[in-house]
């Protein structure tokens, strides 16, 4: 809106570490008021996510180990897209069945989300999946995953509660909330 | 809920890049399945954001440059917490003043984020702050942030539309829509 603001310009961008999916490199970033200094950035492929919503209305979410946070969540099915040319609806409805076991010929783009932007550029979009098929889970070897159905206003309050935390799963039920009820 | 389910083992946690907010970790992980396998691990300090709403009811934005995202991003005010010890709400109060020039003694909370859970453990507690009382800017030198207020219902389109991403702003938004409004 404002054309008086500056970009900050990136002087370099060097690889410091190569993880499994992501990687760590260290940006040196001219500020609009000329300081030179560096910012961390770790470098994400995007994933896609799915909200499943049974004939009931109720919502399907996922349960597995974190080892980032150290405990269980419960989240909408999610993951990284195979190779960067998997348009992120193939990639949505192929996570729904290889997570929950349901198929969807019925998806529509609910939201986009930048997960962390202070230093990541992970982006995930959601949709909304509905005309649930059942058909069987195809789970990754090491993954361990069980699938639940809950209510929307149980889901609310878990938010409410601060049991459910992770973020593409709060904006993607608080958004379906807000746009499709 | 389940029983049935087990927790992955971590076997180590080796730090293998330290930036200047995050630091980058080689996990490695035993599944339920026992197989064993490195995992990417981002440990973040945690951070506070609040959601500011004007007396005439419209949301209080502030607009500045992402490296990680190369584009200026619209955002609730929100920052790293002055150490380990400040709370989060008194951290999302001086953000808040820091940022947008408004003070608020009218903070509630909202909701507890996990910004990214597959790689990082970052935690975003949210505040809804009133009663803003106009003071002034304290921003760092190299910070460069403009303040915008917008209607509720401009902020849903822009969900809509794709044009507002962020995650920790876009569960705020919902989040204030759903449980204040």
């Amino acid at each position: 809106m404002s054309v008086s603001m500056e970009k900050f310009e990136r002087l370099d961008r060097k690889l410091m570490y190569e993880g499994t999916i992501i990687s760590m490199y260290r940006d040196r970033v001219k500020a609009s008021n000329g300081n030179i200094s560096d910012y961390d950035f770790v470098g994400h492929k995007g994933a896609c996510a799915v909200i499943p919503i049974t004939d009931e209305g109720k919502i399907v979410l996922v349960k597995q180990w974190r080892n980032a946070l150290d405990r269980f969540t419960y989240e909408i099915p999610a993951g990284g897209l195979n190779g960067k040319d998997e348009p992120m609806m193939v990639g949505a409805a192929r996570e729904l069945e290889e997570e929950t076991g349901y198929k969807s010929e019925k998806l529509e783009f609910l939201l986009s989300l930048r997960t962390t932007v202070a230093f990541c550029n992970e982006r995930i979009d959601v949709f909304v999946a509905r005309e649930l098929k059942k058909t069987e889970q195809k789970l990754d070897e090491d993954e361990d995953i069980e699938v639940y159905e809950f209510e929307l206003s149980k889901l609310l309050d878990m938010i409410k509660e601060g049991t459910l935390q992770d973020s593409k799963t709060v904006s993607a039920i608080l958004a379906y909330q807000s746009f499709y009820r």
